[in-house]
């Protein structure tokens, strides 16, 4: 049977682009689905119902959301390629850091992004807690699961390339090479690889839509 | 090698007694060592530096912390009485209701818990919300995973039975016969098997606890 699998997801949401990443890693074909979050699709709603958002995968008419789930979905499917080691614990330790990403690493540096004056200052502290957190883990090491890319790369990957643009909306530096070597090093070294270079969403639309959201946020109060 | 085999929990957390289920249901020998989160061990500050929380695994001296990576760790390394089926679709679909258990219906529900008069009916239509689309997963089905438990009873099994706490802590009925009928069954279920079973906290103390949490929360506010 010919496998079919699609991918709804917008131009910029860096949840959809983990999974753009690791399905091209792998080298599955698939079709593209881009929303307009501000226009929601009768099929976005109907196969991410709970969330009713991207990233969703639709593979042969059974939809898959949440970004990390979608992640190990991939990585139980096709084998090739793999983004997570063999060994128990060190997929523990992958699957740890990744969702240390996306329940305190993220939110702590989007925080930053929202805020401004003394409001910001005191959201520093934290961001720089936790980038040293991550820092640490990157010792020796060229990716997060070492030579090549996995689990926590790309879970990461997307806000490798989202500091420069948050760091040009802000003009604040939040990973400089002097506090953060090996973060810098390894952003470089994820910029070199080719599926990932090949898939940054266009930098100057970036800024203008981060732009927007932190002025808007501004005007507005940034969320708790 | 004689395996070694470490839980460090408080008697009470929801969180540390997914993991005690999970190896018990794999017939697991292990030691427990109880913490004080008023007075923490400086060997779980050690293991878990990154949230300084329970439930932490240690095995042959390698700590895993974060429940429901916890629980990917013994499915991993442990193959006996499966948690997730062998389907990849079928591990999404448990993993993206386990991770909705933390990320949506636990926050919903303890929403509710902590607040009063308006605030409170505020709150609720969320956690009904919630509570219904993880009843509907329980359509024809003894357990979230079938006719054996799985990932996502383990998730929210303890709210099966700590609902009935917060109800008489709060005088409030949330879950009841006539609007969630597989959810009630589902928590009879749970209770009938012998390993969850024997391993609740006592449920008096578990009252104390919950009031004082309720009461704290009422005189100071609850987390937005």
């Amino acid at each position: 049977m010919a496998e079919e699998v699609k991918l709804f997801r917008t131009w910029s949401s860096p949840f959809a682009l983990r999974i753009v990443w690791a399905l091209k890693l792998k080298g599955i074909q698939y079709e593209t689905i881009f929303e307009d979050i501000s226009n929601k699709s009768p099929l976005l709603l109907q196969y991410n119902p709970v969330y009713k958002k991207v990233p969703v995968l639709v593979h042969n008419g059974k939809p898959v959301s949440e970004s990390l789930v979608i992640l190990e979905y991939i990585e139980d499917t096709w084998k090739q390629t793999p983004l997570l080691p063999e060994d128990p614990y060190e997929r523990a330790t992958a699957r740890f850091w990744a969702k240390f990403v996306d329940d305190k690493l993220m939110p702590s540096i989007w925080h930053v992004f929202v805020t401004q004056g003394k409001e910001q200052d005191e959201a520093i502290p934290l961001a720089i807690e936790n980038l040293n957190l991550i820092e640490e883990q990157l010792k020796g090491k060229k990716f997060f699961s070492g030579e090549t890319i996995g689990l926590v790369d790309i879970a990461f990957g997307w806000m490798g390339n989202l500091i420069s643009v948050l760091e040009m909306v802000t003009g604040l530096k939040l990973i400089d090479a002097e506090k953060f070597p090996l973060l810098q090093a390894w952003m470089q070294n994820l910029s070199d690889v080719q599926v990932i270079k090949e898939n940054w969403p266009p930098h100057d639309k970036l800024v203008s839509k981060f732009q927007a959201i932190r002025e808007t946020y501004l005007a507005t109060g940034a969320p708790k």
